[in-house]
């Protein structure tokens, strides 16, 4: 049974102020709660439609009824679980290797798959501009599939990071010049812009390396490429370029 | 003012079964609408709440207010406008340069973003197998972004299309070979299969080069990329290949 307490909860931290006040944040489905689980990642409590995750004490888990996952989910199609994690201590930020800097991502879809990209390419460090979507946002969580737990994501000002960094840096502009023809280091900065507007002026001045995904057929009217396919692109160039292929 | 009548076949073609049996689809939003209005797709009607579409004339045009575009609207968030298209009638498909074919994509979002890398990366011919998403599904049409006016799309026996074609083949497979050691050609057919099963075991057998995007980092436990990342990163190799780069 969950009590009108935990609903009021778990409600509330659908929302960036209240996950902040008490420092959790939700994850639905089996697999983002399984690899939570299995990361450094802090259970607080978990909530069951069946009998799944039976390494869990009783203490920590409530089996519910359906019709109560479906008073707390986030979710259209409610999963069989639902979990309140605590919030990580925020940790040292990498400043080596190849870091992916987001400059104001609004779409939580966006940022869980730009998420699961590092983690695929092997990028530690995630940096967000403040104004980005909130990583413990349940949508982020949903959309990086676990990758959370692998890849370190910190909230900060973008550009100074960028002025006080030896690392080269990178900024993705309709202008800039083809990424197939550039000679891309294995450490460095890569910076991505808002969905609409792009790189802001402020950050763009400190951009040093400006490189562009070319446009091929006739017609070339596509406006430009969804951010996140963006950074699959530029990613696996990155990574291709330093592994010497 | 919107009619009874009229409220009933635009709720009608939010289902397949409608839009085939009217061959009429729905787009919603400026950008989609003004995309369509240029290309060779046929207007039906366009309804809208402000005075936008000067062009349109009155015949083909109804403004009604925002409460009833709330009652039409397929979207969270209503646009401004809403139009009815008329299906184009099937034209041939395009047998050479290169074709993406998918093999059972069930997700609108990612086929919308498949057609836009389409039509980024000069894709002419576009093959979906039977099972495959609907491309007049509007989720299809927004995430597109205008795109679907400049790729052909075509639901096709993929198998049978592979069997017949005089094309190489490239299959992408999580145990394929490394796609940055590969020489991709400028003609071909690139296969991408399901989100959760991959490609089916039926035309796994007609494929004969199999490619995979190699993991970078130290842990490799990501399970496996979004298939419309995935297709950024395919598409982006075969062209940079061929042109040289």
């Amino acid at each position: 049974m969950v009590s009108k307490n935990q609903i009021k909860l778990i409600t509330s931290l659908q929302h960036k102020k209240y996950r902040n006040e008490h420092q959790l944040f939700l994850a639905e489905g089996v697999k983002v709660i399984q690899e939570l689980l299995l990361s450094n990642f802090v259970l607080d409590h978990l909530f069951v439609t069946e009998a799944i995750f039976q390494n869990v004490s009783d203490s920590q888990k409530t089996s519910i009824k359906e019709q109560d996952m479906n008073r707390i989910t986030a979710l259209n199609t409610p999963s069989s679980c639902l979990a309140i994690f605590k919030m990580p201590k925020e940790t040292k930020i990498e400043t080596k290797g190849l870091i992916v800097a987001l400059d104001d991502i609004r779409d939580p879809g966006n940022l869980g798959t730009i998420i699961r990209l590092c983690d695929w390419f092997g990028v530690k460090q995630l940096l967000c501009s403040p104004e980005t979507v909130d990583v413990y946002n349940p949508k982020v969580i949903q959309a990086t599939m676990g990758s959370i737990t692998r890849v370190k994501i910190s909230y900060v000002d973008v550009n100074e990071f960028i002025l006080q960094s030896p690392l080269p840096v990178f900024g993705t502009f309709m202008d800039g010049k083809n990424v197939y023809e550039e000679k891309l280091p294995a450490e460095g900065i890569l910076v991505l812009g808002n969905e609409a507007n792009g790189i802001s002026a402020a950050v763009e001045k400190s951009i040093k390396n400006r490189i562009a995904i070319p446009r091929f057929g006739d017609r070339q009217q596509t406006e430009s490429l969804n951010v996140a396919t963006a950074t699959a692109i530029f990613l696996s160039e990155f990574r291709r370029n330093s592994s010497g292929k």
